[in-house]
């Protein structure tokens, strides 16, 4: 006999991400090369100022940092704010372990359970775990791959909200879709979140991976809900330091910051060598932005027109971020995908894709379709997009014999 | 008019180590010198092999790193827990962001809302903290200082069982009292456990420091609870890295390490830095080991002996740790505390002490208590406990003539 773990815990998604790590695993230990297009991991090194500084960090105790962040951290992240033409104080800015821990305790102190918020889907699948941590539900709002996963009619909104409804959640540019909000988008938000009196939940990691003239526009910029807003941020993409977890709560809601903080005093601090990676990246060279930058553009146009040249398979042009979702002519991408890694090579590869439908809440949407991030070189997309090609048709083909 | 914040918000307990931390910055902008005993910082450096593994950290990439942890720092962890005897091995051990999100994580997998777990007080004030983040409800029985903080009676603990108790947790060796459980109290607990089917949360963060003739049992070692055992545990206070957060949730419960991953891979993964000093730590000579031992043992003999030299001071000598709980001779310790930093000094110092009110959730309990770490050299906690004496004759004498 042993004692019960909690609903809470059977009611956690696994991650769509994640959850097939080991049927990847399982295809590299039979020797089958695993391109992985599941996770955004780039292949692309982290900015040499940001090595080299934890190389000079010459401190003789790794002691606690503050609860809410190394200071002269903070002001850099202001300076850095106020390049997007944001106007952030250091005061405003509480930092945390990474964006993840930016969204928990985002949701901690603004929903309790019952309380619901609404999202437009598909959506980073976690906000769904951080969503059943905190107790809260989330109400979806479908985006359609038709329409290049534009907002849909903000009338989905005003339909789903209630008396428990607390929040909107958006993530611009987003991941999975690679959407990036019009002003006119986010206006019609912004008087949604007015007019009912919400918190605007805005996660904006992906601010410097915008592809089209469309300029980004932050919801800390939204005028007439200055305190409705809280940004999540994390330096994790920008600078390819993903394993430095640090990320920020932003918004100028006083009485959220001094809650937030006490999530953040019962963990103590946030991790101290991220936070000084951290500081040191915000200094990288306009060049190393520029080169990633190119680097993800070409890449982005690559892997579009590639997939769109697959029979049977579509992808809108994601404007922003790294990932696409494209629709599979298969029926069930959660089957295909575990199928990729666990019985099929081509020419000793295989190919590891998120199937969306973990990015839903909305059951059956998405069926069809995975998320694919484009975070490694030309050679390797088309060495993966060869071997999704190739596993297609071998799927399709005993599909239709059985 | 801006939204609400949640009511869990308005529960959080502000930590009782960190909520006069604006009152200590205050008194040394008026250019105080402010000792302080309040927050298990210790001044001992950390290891040389742990900051020189960070010198040599020479990937491009500070890449995510797996949501259980490096595996090579898993491996370690298991040969460290064999030292003392306990057979774990690396599958059992996920690696988190610190013990804080241990616990919590703990916590969410094990607890639902309106769950309760039976905690001996005064206790680690976030325990409070965690289980309100999770909705749990934390029942409490009270160890007595004229007792030496043993552990209360079993009956005490059994009278407060319900329908709803998951769990019992304990602190071994203990903060903030320094109390260690002997074999024949952990063995009660053990029968408890067992006979309720309970978990039992075991945070050993301070197994190392035990300064007693009593041997250190974990309860991972006790007979017939093997997989109602949560281990809690860190390498902050081992190797003086409170910064790197760097932690441990281990258990024999299958069920439950895939759940409490399920909450892992939502956060993506642990501090990748981290992970690679924490490896290279537990390489940690025997002579570090020792001289830390030594060390702490002479200041809790120095703190405990010139403690109860004060008039109206009491202190029991604490078995382990580097805290105690010391009784004043005052009414409410938490006035008293914040006096001290706000109005009180003594040729130009004054002292920063945790009021334990904030380590117990019983109303009124160690109302004239006061936590105190002795992580610094024995000049400073002679220093500090001068301004002490100094400041509690001062405090009473004004106290007696309004």
């Amino acid at each position: 006999m042993k004692p019960e773990i909690s609903h809470r815990g059977y009611e956690m998604p696994s991650s769509p991400i994640r959850k097939l790590v080991g049927a990847a695993r399982d295809a590299e230990r039979r020797g089958t090369h695993v391109y992985r297009l599941n996770i955004g991991q780039p292949d692309v090194p982290t900015p040499p100022q940001a090595l080299e500084a934890l190389k000079h960090i010459d401190r003789k105790v790794l002691e606690y940092s503050p609860s809410e962040g190394i200071e002269s951290l903070r002001v850099k992240m202001s300076e850095y704010y106020s390049r997007f033409g944001m106007d952030i104080s250091s005061d405003e800015i509480i930092v945390t372990s990474g964006g993840s821990e930016a969204v928990l305790f985002a949701f901690m102190a603004c929903l309790d359970p019952g309380d619901e918020i609404i999202i437009p889907e598909p959506a980073y699948a976690n906000y769904m775990a951080f969503a059943i941590s905190a107790g809260a539900v989330i109400k979806s709002v479908c985006a359609d791959i038709n329409d290049g996963f534009r907002l849909p009619p903000v009338e989905e909104f005003e339909a789903l909200i209630t008396p428990r409804t607390k929040g909107i959640l958006i993530c611009n540019p987003n991941n999975p879709t690679g959407y990036i909000y019009s002003e006119e988008e986010l206006l019609k938000i912004a008087d949604i979140v007015r007019r009912h009196n919400l918190f605007l939940f805005s996660d904006e990691v992906y601010r410097e991976f915008c592809y089209t003239d469309t300029p980004f526009i932050s919801a800390m910029s939204l005028p007439g809900i200055e305190e409705n807003v809280v940004l999540i941020d994390s330096v994790s993409k920008r600078y390819n330091e993903c394993g430095i977890r640090i990320g920020a709560i932003v918004t100028r809601h006083k009485e959220l910051r001094a809650n937030v903080m006490k999530f953040c005093q019962a963990r103590l601090s946030p991790p101290l060598l991220g936070q000084i990676v951290a500081e040191a990246s915000i200094d990288t060279p306009e060049e190393y932005m520029q080169y990633v930058y190119d680097e993800y553009f070409r890449r982005r146009d690559f892997l579009i027109k590639r997939l769109n040249e697959i029979p049977g398979v579509y992808s809108p042009m994601p404007m922003g971020a790294f990932y696409t979702v494209a629709s599979l002519p298969v029926e069930d991408a959660d089957h295909f995908c575990k199928w990729v890694l666990d019985e099929f090579s081509h020419n000793g590869h295989t190919v590891f894709m998120a199937p969306a439908s973990g990015f839903y809440t909305s059951p059956g949407e998405g069926r069809n379709q995975v998320r694919l991030a484009y975070v490694h070189n030309i050679d390797y997309l088309a060495g993966a997009l060869d071997t999704l090609e190739a596993a297609l048709a071998e799927y399709n083909s005993k599909t239709q014999k059985a």
